[in-house]
């Protein structure tokens, strides 16, 4: 086993324990450095929340982690170092006094990036005894989430340490944007800060609150800018005619009041131009028409994993759902009443959505069983075991499913769920569901299903009113003959 | 049957045709007027990408579509409409003349919703017929997917009028956020021109090109506002000391050149506790930690979607993964090598969301069928046969599953599927996946899965490279005990 590599991170807040996090789950080890005697429980609990998260984004198992140790000194932690951060607050008189220490410990090129949203690396490197290794690192909190580091070197850095410390970045999953000229605020956060100085005056002003804004953004331009920025957005825009004619329809309002930033360039065919070819250099290798179905399918993706959540816009996507559901379900209840007769009962009907495609281009295979689901919920919802009767404390569990694949469902058929019981007792039952495309069954589902006292965990008898109604079922289909494939195991030969 | 309500768009563009696309797939009529002969083209691109997207959205099935017409005549498309909307140029006095054909045709009181970007309800209603029922309605590209619409009235609107149009929006999929006091770009736009003129500067400057400024935008904190806006982002940073800590820390920056924008608000305690009261009433309800917890999972549902396109940031996620399989394979390769006895594969990481909890406060049943699924996606790719090898033509195929319940996955568990292959040959596996909550087994989900020839819908044998692995894994796996429940049929005596 080869040894593990060192990082030191100066610095144990938000931030400092974000990059602790980033380093230690990818198998470095770590030793932490800060003052303050809650430091540890701090690190530790950021630590904690990247435990929880970080490995959720890979697709193979993670690596070790490294060993976490919190040190007494400056020289204690950098002492072996091949990284070192620093994440101490905005000062610049502590920066230098942080830098001054850690350069007369560490090895004499280990790169020291600095955590700053807005110093520029040539002020970091005032008065440094090395000032060639120490540049701008960037993140962006959750630090172990975001792939962001801003990587900014100053006249004076030295280009292998750059390209080094791009590749340890890269190493812990991280994305390296490498800036080429220094200023105030690096990129990102020179964005960040208009954009909080407008909303200060917003708030101020009376126009919007906090959470009026929060919104303005998460449900709308937020959710595009996770996916594409700001230029590329603008170039799909723009239609057909792209970038350049995005920006001679947004132009001219430039010189309007429509923020408090009025210190504009000057809007000439030069800019225009520039823009256009870097844009072109940017996103050519596309047409409008790809931008824009790439970039809904990403939205998509967002906005599907924000229903899942019922946060923000996904909430948005529940509610609609349940405003026409109310229409749906009506119409369902009506097939409802003429229930128990010797065939087996259409208990769903669907449409096979776009979200339900593999990427084989059929409906994924658990969409199978949630459609075995859904008859199942609406079946019990037919004989008196629904919500009503799950809140007063009782429900009937799947305890084992068998499922048969016999066809493909495709974007847009039609599925029905029709369910067959093939035995039931007090305490139980097996049912079968035939999942259909007009005539065709595409997959069987086979289910034991057990009724249980929910507090105690235990099966019991069903109440006499449900039994009853499961019973009347039963009876009706004890006639029709056994599907062929039930009792199957896996594999068995036929 | 009832009649279909009819909404009038005039301005087809790229905006009027997410609008046309939005009330179509919602169950109304649209009657579109744009002079451009090229307008019902245009339109029908942007309807057909919403048509490809939109019911993706729906976890039910889609109402039938509306009738779509094109009229010749503002007068003949605002005819019997219940709702109008204007997205023509962003020309005032164009704007005007169009609101005067409007209002003399249109019932007296139907509501007309202005797409414009910066004009001022105020500004609209200049010498109108009717000005109570003209207002904004501000929405954000692709209509058809983003939720967000600005709703300004001014103090001339008729407030019934302005309910109304809220209902409609709401009622076809969108978010109406009333913005209480008029201001130029109300409140979204502000930020997006400020952040606009900011990025020109950088690309004018020759600080960042096109490119680099939408990777500093899309990397870090574009994937936090598609979730959380500014402020409750902040309110997190802050740690547990919340939004005042953040302020206090940030405040002083509000005079750096940390952006072009230097007309700030004065930073006193009055603005402090403006905002940390406005904070506390939109966050308050939910810890720090918390907050932390809801984050993380909507940034890891945002980046796995992304992962899953192989955009932006989900391709450094697959780049990360790339890096770190290398040593994974060649590890595994020496574990079959040495005849080392091998452990069931650890194939899937992920957490119980909140939209996977079923009535009863469970995990849904399909989601583990899911879970499996997902852990079967990522051992396919891993031995070569994914996405493509699914593009070059061939695939595995489940053809049988079985599960059983063993225990309850509850809300923000963190999950595991451990992969054990039963039995292999270079035309089929039986594999074996614990799905895992901690050191219990929640359930076990038994499959057989086919190589196919994805064309002639036959078996075939899987590619030499795939089979070697899959073999290597098969031989690993070969030594472990077989499990208890394989080969179970449903309701089985054991």
């Amino acid at each position: 086993m080869t040894k593990n590599r060192k990082a030191a991170i100066i610095g144990g807040g938000v931030i400092g324990g974000g990059w602790a996090a980033r380093f230690l789950l990818n198998g470095w080890d770590v030793a932490v450095f800060d003052p303050d005697p809650e430091a540890p429980r701090k690190v530790g609990e950021v630590i904690g929340n990247a435990r929880k998260s970080l490995p959720a984004l890979s697709d193979i198992p993670m690596v070790a982690e490294g060993k976490l140790t919190f040190a007494q000194t400056i020289t204690e932690a950098v002492q072996g170092a091949h990284y070192i951060q620093e994440s101490v607050s905005e000062r610049l008189d502590l920066k230098h006094r942080v830098y001054a220490q850690i350069q007369q410990a560490a090895e004499l090129g280990t790169p020291i990036g600095s955590s700053t949203s807005g110093f520029k690396p040539s002020e970091l490197q005032e008065n440094a005894a090395n000032p060639s290794v120490i540049f701008v690192a960037h993140p962006f909190n959750p630090v172990y989430l975001l792939p962001l580091a801003e990587v900014v070197p100053s006249a004076k850095s030295d280009a292998s340490v750059i390209e080094n410390a791009k590749d340890i970045l890269r190493e812990i999953g991280m994305f390296p944007l490498h800036v080429r000229k220094e200023i105030d605020a690096h990129i990102a956060d020179r964005f960040l800060e208009a954009v909080w100085r407008e909303a200060l005056w917003l708030v101020k002003d009376g126009v919007a609150t906090t959470e009026e804004i929060d919104e303005a953004i998460r449900m709308g331009f937020g959710l595009r800018w996770g996916q594409m920025g700001l230029f590329e957005t603008y170039r799909v825009a723009g239609g057909e005619a792209g970038m350049k004619h995005f920006m001679a329809q947004f132009g001219p309002c430039l010189t309007w009041p429509w923020t408090k930033l009025m210190d504009v360039p000057e809007f000439n065919d030069e800019l225009v131009d520039l823009i256009a070819g870097q844009s072109d250099a940017q996103s050519g290798h596309h047409t409008i028409r790809e931008l824009e179905r790439i970039r809904d399918g990403n939205l998509i993706g967002f906005l599907r994993s924000l229903k899942e959540r019922n946060w923000g816009a996904g909430k948005v996507l529940r509610e609609h759902d349940e405003r026409r559901a109310v229409a749906l379900h009506a119409e369902l209840a009506k097939g409802i009443d003429t229930g128990a007769k010797a065939a087996p009962l259409v208990m769903y009907h669907g449409q096979v959505l776009p979200g339900w495609i593999d990427y084989n281009g059929h409906m994924t295979e658990s969409r199978y069983l949630f459609v075995c689901s859904e008859a199942c919920d609406n079946f019990l919802r037919m004989i008196g075991a629904g919500m009503d009767y799950v809140a007063a404390g009782h429900s009937f569990y799947t305890a084992e499913t068998h499922i048969r694949h016999l066809g493909e469902a495709r974007l847009g058929d039609a599925v029905r769920g029709e369910m067959q019981i093939l035995t039931a007792d007090e305490k139980r039952f097996r049912s079968f569901v035939r999942i259909m495309i007009g005539d065709t069954c595409v997959a069987t589902v086979e289910q034991l299903c057990l009724h249980v006292d929910m507090k105690a965990g235990k099966t019991m008898p069903a109440s006499p009113e449900v039994w009853a109604k499961l019973e009347g079922v039963a009876k009706a289909h004890a006639g029709l003959p056994m599907p062929e494939g039930a009792g199957r195991a896996v594999g068995q030969k036929k």
